[in-house]
């Protein structure tokens, strides 16, 4: 264990806004000794399904018992709940919004608590910034040992987006979505390395297709492709992307979040 | 009070430059023990306003005596000094330029300071980089416990941005201006809760008008909106904002920071 | 030195994906007790050269044998090597294409290694993140004390830009280029002030000429400007700049990284 505990911190929150300073002020006026690390705050505004994808991205690289804080909240205010989640290795804070869906399907849960002990808030409390005023001072209390049942009951019917990874359409066909395209315009995809595992993993000759667009080169990393070339490869978050060698592969195929892709598992004969 | 000190720092001095890493290394070379915690780098360029709107929006939700640095710097090199400002909670440095405006009309002011002591200063100084050869070791060394008298003389005649908050037009018709549009979208208003307390409150049927748009529905949250509508509520700044439920109302009202928005507080009969 | 290690991260990860984070807890997770400076994240992908000049423009201001991380990668999973490179005041994690070439100009190198033990990496190794996978654990691993002999042989054929820097090309006359361009729009040439002195400094009369424009006027600082006008000085970074008072010259002169600039020495009668 480090002898200063440790709160990740993502949002949708910006970095020209007040946000993010006012949320680690009030974690560390509750406790002044936690180390509060950046990971992610310019996730766009809203997009609880970019800050699903990448809190799975990093969550697991951390010490066990790190403590996660996710805050991407657009019905704060609402009578939308605020989570603490335990797992078996970690802690997380979200709201109960999907936002932890993949936490959800990869770990093992040991209790979802529904923050309620309004003693323990920042007061008084903007019924738009629940960044600051509950989950940062949550946080702290966390960080200094409080027990999670300290802060509300233990509910079983949080909220789950249903992503739908890896639909089979037809002989050998199955149908998926892009979930990601990250800085570089690689496309990430919904197909993960364990659902295409399952169906018998991919194949010589297997390609996807995107806006019309066969992609039939598979390599291992980007710097093996031509100039311009599209590959599909696995990344390192465990789904397959479509990418192009220091080139922007979302660029060249026109794609955006939510289109579908295809992977033709067997060759197209 | 945290075993290590605390300094918050703030700057437009954007994410994909040596400006941020070049001050933290120089206050950690004055004092490798102190934390420094990352609020706001993509504060407009220059953009004084924003830079003072950013720090009062969170350095009171930090733990008594920490300092803040916060750093948008026009002049940096002409003869505009630079100052460290302690109050009764907090210790602040920035140019003396308006950025501390909010905290001189917020923050009970114990003394201003003009830095002179050039012994403390990073050599050979930049008349370019004041942030890393002036301003970051000078606040290493008050995180080390120097008095901050060591660093110039008391002066009182710093400068304030003067922000026409308020303004009377009329039969229960104020008048304010955009302070600031946030990442969302969110447009602020110059109308504090606290300057509007005292002319009575808002009522049922005060509405608020920008770009010749009238807007009516007072919410708690966003989330109460429908999609698309207009709505104000009091945002988390203090300040009066009209808004949309997940959308951006800026882009809605063609809103721009410094517009004229009128405040009628009696319903339009 | 200070009582927990410090090791600064910069990359072209940028700040909405789960890179940056990942690359901390795999830090992290080798050795709790370290602190992580982000210094800039937001470098345009696959940029070397922006790479080299920001990190170039910070680690001098850091502690001594602070650890400097700077992961800017386009081969990555291919045979282009990992570096950890021991100078005689700080260490530099990076890959071998490059990105450290200023380090290898400006510091006084002790050696220089290849990482090849993989018993040291985190694993599974992903080809498409070894910021995560290699360059953090090992980061980790060197702020705990392990010698660098560790992680594989002594080379010397590692990979450096060549920066043509300032080439005479006439009576008087040198030719360089835009090396970068920052936030603000200032132009900065890769005329140092150090290759300039010895071609004798600048005089009375000097001017810089860029995208047909001649820029005659030198100030110490920007605010000695007019409106609008093009200036040049001497940035803190070491090298020339043309600027403009509160205004973007990039802009105004339509400049773009990698163009020509000429310097003349000796006013032009």
């Amino acid at each position: 264990m480090p002898s200063h505990p440790l709160i990740t911190f993502a949002s949708d929150f910006g970095t020209r806004e007040y946000y993010v300073g006012a949320v680690k002020g009030a974690i560390l006026s509750v406790n002044p000794e936690v180390r509060i690390v950046d990971t992610s705050h310019e996730i766009p505004s809203h997009d609880l399904l970019t800050a699903a994808f990448v809190l799975a991205g990093y969550y697991d690289t951390f010490p066990l018992r790190t403590i996660h804080l996710a805050v991407v909240d657009p019905e704060v205010g609402s009578n939308r709940r605020a989570l603490v989640v335990q797992t078996s290795r970690h802690i997380f804070l979200a709201p109960d919004n999907g936002l932890l869906s993949l936490i959800f399907e990869r770990e093992e849960v040991s209790r979802v608590i529904a923050v309620e002990a309004d003693h323990h808030y920042r007061k008084p409390v903007s019924p738009t910034f629940h960044g600051r005023d509950i989950f940062a001072p949550v946080a702290g209390w966390i960080s200094k040992g409080l027990d999670i049942s300290a802060f509300g009951p233990e509910i079983t019917d949080y909220k789950k987006l249903t992503l739908p990874g890896a639909k089979p359409v037809g002989e050998g066909v199955l149908e998926g979505f892009v979930l990601h395209i990250d800085k570089f315009g690689n496309i990430v995809t919904s197909f993960s390395e364990t659902s295409i595992a399952q169906l018998g993993g991919l194949q010589e000759g297997s390609s996807f297709n995107l806006n019309d667009r066969e992609i039939t080169r598979q390599v291992g990393c980007y710097a093996e492709g031509g100039d311009g070339e599209l590959l599909f490869l696995l990344g390192s978050s465990g789904y397959y992307e479509i990418a192009s060698n220091k080139k922007a592969a979302s660029r060249i195929l026109d794609a955006r979040r939510g289109m579908k892709v295809a992977l033709r598992l067997i060759a197209n004969r």
